[in-house]
């Protein structure tokens, strides 16, 4: 309806919307997101992220896509919905909290809108919870390679919803950014791991970095 | 005390006070506070919505009460408990999420502090959880009748406190209210229970729209 | 790593820093660091509380030490990590929500970064979570004895990041600061219990107040 777009601030000549919402994760559905936009007709005209996971320490996440044709529309929650899977590939939880990495050697303009990603460039996130843990693995990606920090976001800084996490946006060399996710990867799991020994630790779907 | 009135900022004429506070819901009672407003000596001196329902996905609420005489305050908390089973009536919630539907046909300075529902006039909500589910109740409540829109909370628009949950708040003819709801309710209890088939979803108490 | 540390704003003399992160409780981490800063060679740079508490009403905490030496930085950690069980002292909980008394006879830099505390003066805090507990806390503590108000906190106003909790910190003469916490919890006590008559409501450690 025209009145629920204007209340959303969604551009009127978007005359379709698609809508892609969860519980648990952001992250991925966010780079999910932007394969849809490089593969369709459509822009994100807002990505918000709640605080959720269902009693975990991290975020659910609101994706909406802006379409003149309704069939663009869909066709990009189709193509999202089949990248989330993938980007789920190097996410590891335990009941002490969870590890996310995310990588592409092309960032467009959804992850330019969520986090700041540099458009055509390599773009690279590690998310630790609880926080102290995403500080050690910002540090140990910075040290790792020769990365362009982007930001950081904390619990209480703005760039999360008051979410138990630190996280850590990065782009450069598209090796360098590979390179640096590896290594915080490896220092991540065996912190997480110490905090839970008895737990396994391990992704619910195949690792893709 | 005095001091803490002052600290929360309660106009000192208050010498009572009356708390209402709840870890789930906050809907429910509002809607029950504005009751308590309109049949007592008494005005709702702060409303504030804490990210909670124990791990789900919206809110909890603390609704003060001020009066000059405690017998009023007291009154306000008796009236407003009354009425909470009421406006549980259309709600409705599975482990993906839950709907909410709030009604009334003479909104008054609770709801108006609240939500901005304008005095004296009908007055509806929709709620949808995850919050994709509730851009289809806002669209779909404004599609179903000639209502005038006053506002929409996204999980980071400031009107939830990051919540997993888009609200819808209207006003209009009352009988165009209530049909707008009605449409919307029917087409959320298809979407949440298309998340969870295998559970029941029921209001707990009765609905009443 | 420095751009971190420059993301992150921390002072560039300090080259190391200490992380001390949970997802339950905030209080009794903050009160132990202040203890930490008290007895080592360093600063408490940043202090962030997630809303957290693994689907609880309260928060989990993020404190980042920053020393010149990276001993100093241990040597803050280990000591605040050994006073975190005193200050679990006075937290009660049950399914309802929580209780939290923390006191020192004088406070430090941390507790002044963290909640307005005076340097050298007694400080006490008292937290209630549903948030109506709460202000009853913050009522019975002034009553109880002549203290200095110093803030309230509540969910919506900043002062907490939408917990479900009312927070009241003040200061004032060490014996009566002492004795408002004593009136508090006792009321405090009370009203928990009476929302779940059938959970024990015991401190996990020893109540030290």
């Amino acid at each position: 309806d025209y009145s629920v777009h204007e209340l959303l601030k969604i551009d009127p000549k978007y005359r379709s919307i698609g809508i892609l919402a969860d519980r648990t994760g952001a992250g991925p559905q966010i780079f999910a997101a932007d394969e849809a936009v490089k593969a369709t007709n459509t822009e994100v005209c807002m990505i918000e992220c709640p605080r959720d996971t269902e009693g975990g320490a991290g975020h659910g996440c609101l994706i909406v896509f802006g379409a003149e044709d309704v069939s663009d529309a869909r066709r990009a929650v189709e193509v999202a919905l089949s990248f989330v899977g993938k980007h789920f590939g190097d996410v590891y939880g335990n009941s002490a909290g969870h590890l996310e990495f995310q990588y592409t050697a092309r960032a467009s303009y959804c992850l330019e809108k969520a986090f700041g990603a540099v458009v055509g460039k390599a773009f690279g996130i590690t998310v630790g919870a609880p926080s102290g843990i995403g500080i050690v693995l910002a540090d140990t990606a910075s040290k790792t390679a020769t990365i362009d920090p982007i930001a950081i976001a904390t619990p209480g800084n703005g760039g999360t919803s008051f979410s138990n996490e630190v996280n850590f946006f990065f782009t450069g060399d598209s090796g360098a950014v590979r390179q640096a996710i590896i290594g915080a990867r490896e220092v991540g799991k065996q912190l997480l791991k110490a905090l839970e020994p008895s737990e396994p630790l391990e992704s619910g779907t195949v690792p893709y970095i």
